[in-house]
């Protein structure tokens, strides 16, 4: 299989990793969630190639996770901002966030404060029905007879 | 920079993605999580080439998220297994699902029922301190001096 034919798997992880489960997808992304918008900033910040950079924000244009929106005329200067669609990636990062403060850096790099209540929020992933913390072997899953 | 060099940023979103942020590997990870543990198993089911199988299983293995056992001798064979630091990358799956059902399959292939309460959790991140949902707005970052 190839990696675009993730893209036509009936399942929700592969369909999401087949648009953004390559290098430098995530980090691109991040770099918005920072509030970032330029191809300069994300070439610069990145330091990756001029074509793997161009490829990237090409295909998440093309999903509408960014959009290109022109900013300037003469010169003609466009920047990439999240669409809502994109937002909603920021539990994918936070998750990945979360891995790396407790396996990768003895030293967490950003500390994340919960405005409403000022405390680090140590994210928690609750079920929303009954409010409760859980993990993988609180659940069971239940699978449509065709799902991949 | 090269994919690689990622594991050195003092950045939590980098030194996971440099683990995780290639094409397929969360896919072996999904299998994991669905009780899967034998190569031919990975292989057959993603169809991807042996010499890519490989190669992820082996960075897989060597960063402590699977543990390679031998199951069997005469002839030996191996499985592999997801550790502590595994099980723990099951909030990005999670996430990941999450963000496909709600974009990319009209009809969820799985749905989820929290064991507890019977209910399917719709997973929701909150704060460990106060309890509540949040979403990226609702948090300010504080960056250490020197994170990238």
């Amino acid at each position: 299989m190839r990696h675009e034919e993730l893209a036509d798997v009936y399942c929700s992880v592969g369909r999401t990793w087949s648009t953004v489960g390559e290098r430098w997808t995530m980090m691109i992304l991040r770099e918005c969630f920072r509030g970032e918008r330029q191809y300069e900033h994300f070439q610069r910040k990145l330091g990756i190639g001029r074509n793997v950079l161009t490829d990237r924000l090409h295909k998440l244009t093309e999903e509408g996770i960014l959009e290109r929106r022109q900013y300037q005329s003469r010169p003609d200067r466009y920047e990439y901002r999240l669409t809502q669609k994109g937002e909603d990636l920021y539990p994918v990062m936070l998750a990945l966030m979360q891995w790396g403060d407790q396996y990768k850096n003895p030293t967490p790099p950003v500390r994340l404060v919960h405005k409403a209540c000022g405390h680090d929020p140590l994210p928690t992933t609750s079920c929303a029905y009954c409010g409760e913390p859980f993990g993988r072997r609180d659940l069971t899953a239940e699978f449509q007879p065709d799902a991949w």
